[in-house]
C-alpha cells in the first residue's frame, strides 16, 4: 500500500466532466488516472439500443445553440449532430382535453398566453440580474433565496391556466417540483442557461440537437483517447490525505495522488469517506443538493404515425403523471420514437409501480395524446435514474430554500488537495453537458495550477503535511 | 467470510435508539449485536468533563415530563434527573438593547407577547391536527407542506419584533432557519413534542431536567447490561442481502445477520452501501433529510455569578450568533455553568471561524448579555456537531417543502430485512431522546415480528431468495 502508484492527479467519475479534466490534465503533460465505479463511461449519458437496432439515449441527450464547449468538443472528436423534428402542431393537455399550437405558443387559451409571456420576461429580467459566479451576492438575493419558485409563482402568475403549465414545464427542467427549489435557484439556472425560452425550446434552444448515435459516444471517444488511464469497475470509496497526496482507495486497491478531482454529482460526493472528515460547511452542502427525480420512457413505433397528421411529437400534459413528451426518431426516420419523461412527485409515485404497470401508464398517457396506434409500440425502453447506485437522479442537483447564500460557495471551493467538478458546479449550462464539460476542465485548471505552484518531491511533501495539520485543527 | 457468524438481529449504530433496540431484543431471547463506528456509545449525546471535573453534556442534554419513555428507561438504569434552574429573570437582546423579564414573558414588549401568544395558539391548533403517524394525510397537509415555515410566520405573524423572535425561537429548536423547513414539518414537529410551549420551555418543558452525570451515561448503562453485544470501532460500510440474511461488511470484518436495523440518521443512513441499492424512494429520502446546523458551547464560571442579581441565565439573543444561553450548573452549584448555542445561518458563518475566534465571539455576546464577568470563564467546550463524520449534524433531521407528502412514508417503510430506527423515524417526541428511544423499540418489535413469522434455518433461506428477489425486479 505504501508504495501504490503516484499520479499527478486521480479523478473520480468518468463522466463527461471527470473525462474533460482528464483529457485537458493529460494534454498538459500530467499523468491522470480517471477511477469509474461502473463497467462503462459517461456517467448520466447512457446509450441504448432498440431491438431494431436503432440507437436511443437513456439520460441526457440534447445539445443546442450557445453550449459552444460540448459542439466544440463534439466537432473535435469528430461526431456528428442532428437538429430534431419539431415540425406542425404541439398537444396541450389540461382539463381532461385537448389543446394544439404552431410554434411556441403551446395551446395555450390567449389570456394564458400572454399571462405565461409576461411572467417569462419577468423572470428572465430578475435572472439577467444573477451573478451566475456568486448567485448569492446579487441585490435581491436574499429574498430570492429564502422563497420556493413555487411560492413566488403563486403570487406572480395571475392566470391559473398558465400557472399550471409553469408548474408542470418547470418540473421538466429541473426534475423536481417548484416547492422544492428556491426562486434564487430557479433564476440562477436560467441565468446560467442564457433564458428560460431557450431552456424551453428545442429548435434554437437547449432541446435542438441530438449527436449520432447517443450523447454516451462523447464520453467513449474521450476515454478511447486516453486509453489505460481510465479504469472501470473501479468505485472510489475513501479519499485519504496523506504526506505529499491523497491515498484513493477503491474496490480491489489503491492509487496515490498529488491532486484529486472529484467528478460526481454532490449527493455521491458526499457519500464517499474522506480522513480527515470533510469541513462542517462542504459535508453539509452534500446533505442537502438532491438529484431530481425523473424516469424517461424511449417508445419505438414502426413509423413516426403523429407526422402523418400534422402533429410534431411535442406535448406537454397537465393532467397525468407524463409530463413531457417530444419526437425522438432518428434522422432517417425509419422508425418512430416518442421520449417522455416523468418528473417530480409524479416520478416518486411511478416508481412504486411495477415495470409493467409504468407501461400500461405511459401507453395510455400517450394514446390519450397522440391516438390509439401510441398504445401498440414496437419496443419500450425506462429508465429511473433515482434507482441507479452509481447516479441516484437526473437531470442535476438542485438547492432549497435558504441554501444558496448558507453553502453555495462550498460547491466549488477546494478542500485540500480535493477540487470539485460536475455539472452542479458550472456557471455557465449549469447541469446541462455542456456546464459538466467546462466544469471539468474549470478543476483541471485548478489542480494544474495547484501542483505547479508546488515543487515536486520534498517540496510536495511540507505542503501536504502544511495543508493537512491545517484541517485537522478546524 | 461464508461463514462469518449469524445473528438474529445486528443493529447499527450504538446511540439510544440502537440500544434500546439491541435491549429489548435480548430481552425477547434473540442474538443480538450492535455495532458502532465511534470508540463510544451513545451517539448524538456525548459527555465530557471540564478541568474542575464536573460534568458536562455536549450533544442532548435535556429530559422533561411527557417524555415517559426516556424518564423510565433513566429510572430503570438506576440513573437520577435533576432540574435545571431557571428563577429570576431572562434576558432578550433585540435592536441593540436588553429587555428583561419574569417567568415566561421573555422581555417582548407587551404587542409582539399579544402577537407571539395568538400566533403560538395559532400554531398549535393547526399543529394538534396533524396525525403524527402520517403527517402528510390531513385535510391542510398538501398546503402545509408546500409551503416553508418562514412563508408562513411572515403571512402570519404581524408583529415585527415577534416575527423576529419566532424567527430565532424556532431556530433555537430545529437547529435550522425557518426557511429551510415546510410549515408541515413545523407542526409535525409541535404536535410529536405536545405543544410549542412545552418545546421551548425549561421548567415543565422540553428543557426540564438533566441526568446526573450526564446523558451519556444512559446509553453506557445499556451497554454495560448488553456486555460483549455491542462493539466499538466497527464502522459499518455496506449491508448486502444473501440468502437467508444480510452480510454487514465493517471496517475489518463482516458479521451476518437475519435482520438488521440501521439505528444512523437518514442522512449517515444513505452513505451506506447496500446490496442490492436501496429504492428510488427511500434513498431520494435520504438525499434530502438534513441534519441541523449547531455549535454547542459549555462556558465554565468559578460561580454563578449572574444568580446574584437576579438572573435566570436564561437569555434570547436577537442580534447576534448566539441564539440561546441557559444556566447549566452542576445541581450543588459548586461551579457556574452557561450553555450557549450558535444555530443554523450564524453557526455555519461561525464554523469559518478559527476555535480562538469562535472563543471570542461567544465570550463577548456572553458579557453582552451577562456582563463582563462572562468574559472570563474558567473553562470553555465547544462541538461544531456537523464536523463529526459518526453525526454529521445535531439536533435531527429535518424536511423542506414538498417532501413529507412526497417522502415521508420511506421514513420508517422497512426494506428487504433493513428496519430503520433513530430519533427522525419517531412519532412522538421525534428528534429527540425519548424518541430516539421508542423508535429502537418499534424497529425491534418489527424485526422480532418478522423473525418470528419466518422459520429459522431452510425457511429463512426460502423466504430471504423471494425478498431480494422481489427488490432486483423493481
Amino acid at each position: 500500500m505504501q508504495n501504490a502508484p503516484m499520479h499527478d492527479v486521480v479523478v473520480v467519475g468518468a463522466g463527461l466532466a471527470g473525462l474533460s479534466a482528464a483529457r485537458q490534465l493529460t494534454a498538459e503533460g500530467l499523468d491522470v488516472l480517471v477511477l469509474e465505479a461502473r463497467d462503462r463511461v459517461a456517467g448520466r449519458n447512457e446509450g441504448a439500443v432498440f431491438r431494431n437496432g436503432v440507437p436511443v439515449e437513456l439520460g441526457g441527450q440534447w445539445v443546442g445553440p450557445g453550449q459552444d464547449a460540448v459542439l466544440a468538443l463534439i466537432a473535435e472528436l469528430g461526431l456528428q449532430t442532428f437538429q430534431v423534428y419539431d415540425a406542425g402542431r404541439s398537444v396541450l393537455r389540461i382539463d381532461g382535453g385537448l389543446r394544439y399550437a404552431e410554434g411556441g405558443a403551446f395551446g395555450l387559451p390567449d389570456t394564458a398566453l400572454a399571462e405565461f409571456t409576461r411572467v417569462q420576461e419577468l423572470i428572465d429580467d430578475l435572472a439577467a440580474a444573477v451573478d451566475p459566479a456568486d448567485p448569492a451576492a446579487g441585490p435581491g438575493a436574499a429574498e430570492q433565496d429564502r422563497v420556493t419558485a413555487d411560492a413566488w409563482l403563486r403570487e406572480n402568475v395571475r392566470d391559473e391556466a398558465a400557472r399550471r403549465f409553469y408548474d408542470i414545464m418547470l418540473a421538466t427542467i429541473f426534475a423536481a417540483d417548484t416547492c422544492e427549489f428556491s426562486l434564487l435557484h430557479l433564476l440562477f439556472y436560467v441565468r446560467s442557461g442564457g433564458g428560460l425560452v431557450r431552456l424551453m425550446s428545442t429548435i434554437g434552444g437547449a432541446q435542438d440537437s441530438r449527436v449520432l448515435g447517443g450523447t454516451h459516444r462523447i464520453s467513449e471517444a474521450m476515454a478511447e483517447q486516453l486509453g489505460p488511464r481510465v479504469r472501470l469497475r473501479c468505485p472510489v470509496r475513501h479519499l485519504e490525505q496523506e504526506e505529499g497526496g491523497v491515498r484513493v482507495h477503491f474496490d480491489g486497491g489503491a492509487v496515490r495522488a498529488r491532486r484529486v478531482i472529484v467528478a460526481l454529482p454532490p449527493v455521491l460526493a458526499g457519500r464517499l469517506r474522506y480522513s480527515p472528515p470533510l469541513p462542517a460547511n462542504r459535508d453539509s452542502l452534500t446533505q442537502q443538493m438532491p438529484a431530481g427525480t425523473v424516469i424517461k420512457f424511449q417508445v419505438a413505433y414502426e413509423r413516426p404515425f403523429w407526422r402523418e397528421t400534422g402533429f410534431s411529437g411535442t406535448a406537454l400534459n397537465l393532467d397525468g403523471h407524463v409530463g413531457l413528451v417530444y419526437d425522438n426518431c432518428p434522422p432517417d426516420a425509419s422508425c418512430g420514437v416518442l421520449v417522455a419523461f416523468i418528473e417530480g412527485t409524479h416520478a416518486r409515485d411511478a416508481a412504486d409501480l411495477t415495470p409493467e404497470q409504468r407501461r400500461q401508464l405511459v401507453l395510455a398517457e400517450l394514446a390519450g395524446l397522440f391516438g390509439p396506434e401510441a398504445a401498440e409500440p414496437l419496443d419500450f425502453l425506462e429508465r429511473n435514474w433515482s434507482e441507479e447506485e452509481y447516479t441516484r437522479g437526473c437531470y442535476g442537483g438542485r438547492l432549497g430554500t435558504g441554501l444558496w447564500k448558507r453553502l453555495g460557495r462550498s460547491l466549488r471551493e477546494p478542500v485540500d488537495r480535493l477540487h470539485w467538478a460536475g455539472a452542479e458546479t458550472a456557471e455557465v449550462w449549469n447541469g446541462y453537458m455542456d456546464g459538466a464539460v467546462t466544469s471539468g476542465r474549470r478543476a483541471a485548471a485548478e489542480a494544474a495550477a495547484a501542483l505547479a505552484a508546488e515543487p515536486a518531491g520534498s517540496g510536495a511533501v511540507a505542503a501536504g503535511v502544511s495543508t493537512v495539520a491545517g484541517t485537522g485543527s478546524a
